[in-house]
């Protein structure tokens, strides 16, 4: 093709028409044909069945049904949760909705440094989530432990090596993200987490980035604890509730420190004293989210029913072939990639280093593709296999080129972000 | 009217002919006019424009601006804040919608409590909603705190005697319901916050009864802190985000335990360090929930429409003619007052001991009423003065004689409940 001299345009419709996913783009509300959506890993898509279901929800459940609805409203965690487990490798009934990631990750964090009395440190890394790093400060500073915040290269990911370094005696927890915010790098879940038991130590780990993207595997790995957000790539919405994951025989042992009605024993005899719930709910605190919540199930079922190797293959194949573009169009216009180069070690997202990346985003967003920016030089390029097409890519990455060598991003001067 | 012997018909109809509030039903979706709803102060009804909003905020803002919401998502909290800090008696930037009821005890009584270095009594009574007392308890036991816990006379409410003969220098924090969630009796919001600040403690209200049934003034009565829920009397809807008050003069001195990246200075930094964000933002924590969020400001706004002083007026005349039909047809039939009697003293809902309580609830469900049960023997009247008509009362009390004198209830065997 004329048009198509390095022959990646016919690449891309090649690997669309043989796309085994192709079809569940259009179980998504799309008004938008002409923007290339690569921000899906910080919001996801509208899927078609939750914008139905949620108008159930508001307009029979709550509007009829009244506070009848929750005779179902109240299954929701477990329900959800069991989905969101089959996704990240985890029975029913250790997974359930509650809180943000964030109130999660502070009380599965409390509960796990008090589970390990005597031991004084907490681990993580710098390329941890801001909020993961935060919660775990607070923690920290309340109960007189020590944060041990491992240096990472942050284009490549936390290692097994380093973390098993800095492991010892003295560690209750280790908190890591498994896909990282920045890099998309997927971190070694199973190496690091053995390496954490044979110290002695519990494994939290964040799983926001993975959750629909990758295999987690959290069974297989021995996971002790985990959560993540349902609004990125388990198209649950904006501020749609959390997960959390608590292995199965750790339930009964561990106890969390915000205790509220939802985790009682027996919620409505209203009794005086709390005695925490037997299950999954001993983790809950007060009333959950219903809306938000019914968001995260139906994304949820939509990523089950594609079936989560389906997703991570084409994860695999879309961000390898955004890495081909990159290569060919960008790394000639002073970007470098920012994210690991391995298959294998790739989430859905790839990033790249510009030094002027915010105003390269800014630009991009006024060109129809929604990219993301973070700080300082990095431009992050996020796939949905339910709905990014090869196709997409290539028109993303045309725009791209084509701002960059005519200098239209350069009339953007300051610099702000506001996403996650 | 023959049918009318004791005139209480002819005054229902007299009252809503009267009422001028009474034109805010039509603002409800309300699809089952025979049912008569006496939950409300567990759910709200739907309102119209709440149901038209969650569309918008569904299907444009998530589906077509996608990531691009958050630009204005972002300014939800306070917006929302605002509208309730006006029905509480609150000033702009004192309030924000944030996590759940529980959640915010939580963290307001923990900021609190580290707040009083020295101090180590926190002081409740046995009246408080179960899941303050157990949120209270875990900081007890987590803190070394010893938790006082009042008696207090179940259908009256706690007294401010009582509370102020068990202030001393060693309380820290003296933490309440405004309304009583069994009887509805309100509490002395003012005279017990000056004799806890006379004592040098702190006080954490609860509004969730009260917030949007009764003006609270929490500014007129220097309250330090509070927290409710939106989906009683706000009709925010299932789950809705809860909302949180701080003082002004307090939030910088304050510090909760939850360091998430919502609560940080400069959250899009994404620095390694927290750094508490200045107002009342540093007592958030992780992503809000935008649906539920949006539920909630259009059910604050239409409260706040009405007016606070108007709905008061209303609950006070709805609750006293429940009161009237209560002593004229339910005492004969053992039936007993579970609520202050005093209009001044009653929130907006009326309770009734009886023996069989739980059966003859489910009883009036089957016959179209919804009432609320509390255990164990307490049937829960609520009214919604947005859309609660005298005639509405006229018609419940009625069937409920009408099941009693027939023995319709005595078939319900089992005991069973499951709701705010």
């Amino acid at each position: 093709m004329a048009d198509d001299p390095d022959g990646l345009l016919a690449r891309a419709r090649r690997l669309d028409a043989e796309d085994p996913l192709a079809r569940y783009r259009d179980r998504f509300v799309i008004n938008d044909p002409d923007t290339v959506y690569l921000d899906g890993n910080s919001l996801g898509r509208l899927p078609k069945a939750t914008r139905d279901r949620l108008r159930q929800v508001i307009d029979v459940e709550w509007g009829v049904d009244l506070i009848r609805g929750w005779d179902r409203w109240i299954e929701l965690g477990r329900q959800a949760g069991d989905v969101i487990g089959e996704l990240v490798g985890a029975e029913p009934g250790e997974v359930t909705l509650s809180d943000s990631t964030s109130v999660n990750l502070y009380k599965l964090a409390a509960a796990a440094v008090a589970a390990r009395p005597g031991r004084r440190v907490v681990l993580t890394d710098d390329d941890n989530f801001p909020t993961d790093q935060y919660l775990l400060q607070g923690l920290a500073e309340a109960g007189g432990l020590d944060l041990r915040v491992l240096p990472t290269d942050l284009d490549r990911g936390v290692r097994l090596a380093d973390v098993r370094a800095a492991l010892d005696g003295d560690v209750a927890l280790v908190c890591l993200s498994h896909v990282a915010y920045r890099s998309g790098a997927v971190a070694d879940l199973a190496g690091i987490t053995a390496a954490t038991h044979e110290a002695g130590a519990l494994a939290l780990w964040d799983l926001s980035h993975s959750a629909g993207s990758v295999p987690v595997g959290l069974g297989a790995a021995g996971v002790d604890l985990a959560t993540g957000c349902t609004y990125k790539h388990l198209n649950g919405g904006p501020g749609a509730p959390a997960f959390l994951y608590v292995r199965r025989d750790l339930q009964a042992g561990l106890r969390q420190p915000i205790w509220g009605w939802f985790g009682q024993a027996d919620q409505f005899s209203m009794a005086g004293r709390y005695e925490p719930a037997d299950g999954i709910e001993r983790f809950l605190v007060g009333t959950p989210g219903v809306l938000g919540g019914y968001a995260a199930l139906e994304g949820a079922r939509l990523s089950a029913e594609a079936g989560i190797e389906a997703i991570a293959a084409k994860a695999r194949a879309l961000t390898g072939y955004l890495i081909e573009l990159a290569d060919a169009w960008l790394v000639p216009l002073g970007f470098r990639l920012a994210s690991p180069r391995e298959d294998a070690h790739r989430g859905a997202h790839v990033t790249l280093h510009h030094g002027q990346a915010w105003q390269v985003c800014q630009a991009l967003k006024e060109a129809g593709v929604i990219p993301d920016f973070r700080t300082p030089d990095r431009l992050r390029l996020g796939v949905a296999p339910l709905y990014t097409s090869f196709g997409e890519l290539h028109v993303a990455m045309s725009r791209l080129r084509g701002i960059v060598s005519a200098g239209r991003h350069e009339r953007f001067s300051t610099r702000r972000s506001r996403v996650t």
